[in-house]
């Protein structure tokens, strides 16, 4: 754990050093919806902050800690909103420590977040992107979808962009702006028109799936999302295969860009596009110091007499294209197949509610539940439950889970990256083996480690099981010791330092 | 039309002396599953021959006017058994007069057909190179599945290489064998195995999706799928979209292959397979000919007292990714906005019942007939229907539908090339406006002269629909001239034509 230290802060003064060189004078802007805090009303009205959610947040908050910069984000609630409109310039401090920013909220009218969040970016464009339309059937994309692009999301995206022109208003220097995910594909192209010498770069944390299924979008839309990226000096993405995505999907809609699949760029209106893969990580050393806190080793005292001889694990958000029912009906046939198992194998579901309020959502929950209950029920003896399940938002305690699964088992329809594949093999302490599915962005690093599973495959996913709960010791420890140092060897801090390494004005 | 004649007979001569050149003394093996005849029992357990359905078989036929050939294909019936197993080396003489040409059934247990059939080709690949599956949910790839594969499709498949080789056995020169559709992936690797001299083609009618959709097919099944293709000389596509899928898709998942995307070739085991595209096409000149049929022309007799004055039309098999209810949706909201249509404006829906045993699309053409009722409920006033519905398999009456359209509505979800796009062009006699959905593969040819939709985008297809019925006569006269020059330029005997040119021995 001491090397892993060294390794972090290795990594960490190369970034400190890299940023300083890239930013040299010029303001730092980060945007994304979802701020690094939020401001939530009590029953009492009173205002309270809470550290905000989710992966985008968590991955690029260290960036504070190195350089100094300003958030831009959405008033989410009303506890932003009234925040934010108390606040001088709408800007104000991070009340937490380690967060040594300053935090900008973009205040827009309910009726057009409500049109950008909850009807065009979720569902329409992350059901899009995760090949999650039932195509013959949805979406319609009507009357109601044109009015939320246009005074939804066309709205918001050029709120944000007018927030980040407003914040660097009579700099010397034009900033370099990082606008973060699916929220925000056109702010981009309205601060390239005003600052054409910025430093713009883009990242999509979700898939970008292939022209063809972006077909369901209107070709003005597409454009535009397009163009709006191409706005960026550099639009990163995940994986190579999303680039590829990328690349293609311009060819495929925007005509009038030139493409070198070669070198990855894309040329429109004289201005050149570097289109280029980074995987997100985790930071492995801030997660080894999470697991000694007491509160982690609470919930691992209190997980561990739960457990039976093996355990398989699972931690997802409660998300359709997680592909929950799958892996348990995969389970329930290993059951079926090998009597021996039962009572020595145990399978954890640590699941987080999400968008409790879609339908899909709720029925996907009722699916998983009802699954579970009938496997619980079929294979069940006494004492012995074949399924837990632990139904809340409780990250502590899922890596307790983590650090003691022989298997675990992640195996999306489709992911960004599933950065749970990349955290297991940091916290686990018995050289669990990792299950894969391929077409999780982890993927692509992590295959020489991982057993690989396709999603669809419950039958090639029990013979994955089987084979992981009975590998040989020095296989499971070869696997984990290879997983663990491709995660250490490219963190967080490495994910940040590829980025800024590529804002580097050419030399 | 005697212009079209004049250039059909110039395309044929060519296509004759081609043939002539490439085969040289080769024998000539075409293999589909379905054959050009069909042979059924009837009441009495007579034999009786019809012409076998369905688009490979319509666009294949011609070739055996030109060259002599072998047409080996399954025995999906009984009739087509019991006539298989009385036939000299199950090889019959087709009995119809414009084919002359040998006919040999591959003879498959029932059961192995069922699931090569039933099980593995329709749905699973079906829907998968449709984009059809709802993926978080669907499809389950389990035992059953695997046994499709193993005792179905490879099965199957290697039951038509037996029949191809033993049909060749003792010629002097190797064979060129043309292999087609989903059905025959695999075939042509032991083919190729046997006679490594063989000139090998397969062309794939329906669309390639992105790698990122594979993935849901185990990756053994992705890889044999993919080497069957590699054995082939040419790998034929209909557009140029289905080429570059699969050549990412060979660089996804074959990591021993080498891909050459400027000249689109695949090089695997010294072997090197050109990918092509080949879009299907009509025969414009039979076409009219059919047209002026006794029999069409009741049909325009009968269905022209029914117009009013102006004709929306579709033609379509009662197919979930034909998006047929999205069209109806489109035309509702047009009646919907423009009051001064009703009465005027008339929408006849040819369509044609069809895989009428599977859950999905009985369920698909009661979702039909319901929103044609509530449509018809709604707008409906007097003796003005709003909405005509066929659901018969009456090509001839459709045929005669499309004479008569002012628009005609192809908004497919997917589809390999949407034929009936360029019908309607050739036997249209008003000049009427083609909507193309842009997901159809014939989007690619007739973009110049189709109004294009987003196929899920029902407000830009009311909006289509409205341009389409406003636009003045010029322009429908030069987009109409456009759209069928384009056809007759690229007709069916073109088709065959590219397909041999690229089969001739490098110079």
């Amino acid at each position: 754990m001491s090397s892993n230290q060294e390794l972090q802060d290795a990594h960490r003064t190369r970034l400190i050093a890299l940023c300083q060189e890239v930013l040299a004078g010029r303001k730092l802007i980060l945007a994304s919806n979802r701020g690094p805090v939020e401001y939530q009303l009590d029953e009492a009205g009173q205002i309270r902050s809470q550290r905000g959610g989710g992966g985008v947040v968590t991955a690029l908050t260290p960036i504070g800690q190195h350089v100094k910069l300003t958030w831009i984000a959405s008033a989410m609630g009303e506890g932003d909103r009234r925040v934010a409109q108390t606040a001088e310039g709408r800007r104000l401090r991070s009340p937490f420590p380690n967060q040594s920013f300053d935090i900008r909220f973009v205040v827009s009218p309910k009726d057009a977040y409500h049109k950008y969040y909850y009807v065009f970016s979720n569902p329409l464009l992350w059901f899009l992107q995760h090949y999650m339309w039932n195509c013959p059937h949805a979406p319609d994309v009507d009357q109601s979808t044109y009015d939320a692009w246009e005074s939804g999301y066309v709205a918001v995206n050029r709120a944000f962009a007018e927030a980040i022109l407003d914040e660097v208003r009579g700099d010397p220097l034009e900033p370099v702006v990082m606008l973060h995910d699916y929220h925000l594909y056109l702010a981009g192209g309205w601060v390239r028109g005003a600052l054409p010498q910025a430093i713009i770069q883009h990242f999509t944390h979700i898939p970008w799936p292939a022209p063809g299924y972006w077909r369901l979008l209107p070709a003005f839309m597409r454009e535009e999302i397009g163009r709006g990226l191409l706005a960026s000096d550099v639009a990163g993405f995940q994986t190579w295969r999303d680039v590829h995505s990328f690349l293609h999907f311009c060819q495929t809609f925007l005509p009038e860009v030139e493409i070198d699949f070669g070198a990855s760029t894309v040329r429109y209106c004289g201005h050149v596009t570097r289109v280029r893969a980074y995987p997100i990580s985790v930071d492995a050393a801030n997660l080894l110091r999470t697991m000694r806190s007491s509160r982690v080793q609470d919930y691992v005292a209190k997980l561990q007499p739960l457990r039976t001889e093996q355990a398989i694990v699972r931690v997802d958000r409660v998300e359709p294209s997680r592909n929950i029912v799958r892996g348990l009906k995969a389970y329930s046939l290993l059951l079926q197949r090998h009597p021996d198992l039962h009572r020595r194998v145990k399978f954890f579901a640590f699941l987080v509610p999400s968008r409790t309020r879609i339908r899909e959502y709720q029925r996907y929950t009722d699916e998983i539940m009802r699954t579970i209950d009938l496997i619980n029920e079929r294979f069940g003896q006494g004492d012995w439950k074949p399924i837990i399940v632990f139904l809340e938002n409780n990250y502590l305690q899922a890596l307790a889970g983590m650090s003691f699964y022989d298997v675990l088992l992640v195996n999306p329809v489709i992911d960004g990256m599933s950065l749970v594949a990349k955290e297991g093999p940091v916290v686990n302490t018995r050289d669990g083996v990792l299950i894969l599915s391929e077409a999780a962005g982890a993927h692509d690093q992590l295959s020489g480690g991982c057993l690989s599973v396709s999603p669809a495959d419950i039958e090639g996913t029990e013979q994955a099981l089987y084979q992981a709960l009975t590998m040989p010791l020095e296989e499971r420890k070869r696997r984990a010791d290879l997983l663990r140092s491709v995660v250490e060897e490219e963190d967080i801090t490495m994910w940040l330092y590829h980025q800024f390494s590529d804002l580097r004005p050419a030399p």
